[in-house]
């Protein structure tokens, strides 16, 4: 059986706080094992959980914040933007919004995670703006 | 060589004009004679211009307003979110907010659509709610 959309949601709520507040190690538990990341879209997908580790250990001791725009779940799966402000210089932040797919195993586990934007999207700013 | 980012962004705009004030055969035209659409994700697939142009020939005779919320290109390809309202009754409109992904090959043409949303996603009222 597919993930219930409400355990999708949740999912996908507490990925986003890993990201913000997790070590790497915490934010590739939520994946399955052989899980595939394809971020941004046409670049190289990375398999498995050490790459997918690798990916967000290089951001993992940056100061950042995530916040959840809008999210659509069916079918065990959810597509969402949301924000993530990274700070790049003393309260200087780059901000973006990208949109993402996710797709849950029947045990909750991340089975691929896609993201859409381009170097455009992102913004440098102070935090809120 | 890939669609451009802002080439993506134009078509999108336009299957949204279509699907707004388009016949099912203007709508159909913007898609890949061996397209696919999956909507929603999860559904069965539906393939070629011939089937495509039937699901939305559903649509095409109702009073519709399209609006586009957000969207991310790269690689040929966009996801985003959109507000459709359809009138079901006089005054009253079923309106949702579904997150789309959209393949485009070389040449414009839509290659794939999926959309993601779930019945609960609909809410019915006067336009503009």
């Amino acid at each position: 059986m597919p993930l219930e959309n409400d355990a999708v949601a949740a999912r996908v709520h507490r990925y986003l706080e890993l990201v913000e507040t997790g070590t790497a190690d915490e934010v590739a538990a939520l994946f399955a094992s052989e899980a595939t990341i394809e971020d941004p879209v046409g670049s190289e997908v990375r398999a498995g959980r050490h790459d997918i580790r690798e990916f967000y250990a290089t951001f993992e001791s940056m100061t950042k914040t995530t916040r959840l725009i809008s999210l659509r779940a069916c079918a065990g799966q959810a597509a969402f933007q949301f924000e993530i402000s990274t700070e790049v210089a003393e309260a200087t932040f780059a901000t973006m919004s990208p949109m993402e797919v996710m797709v849950f195993d029947d045990d909750g586990l991340i089975e691929s995670m896609r993201a859409w934007w381009a170097p455009d999207d992102l913004t440098i700013g102070p935090a809120g703006d």
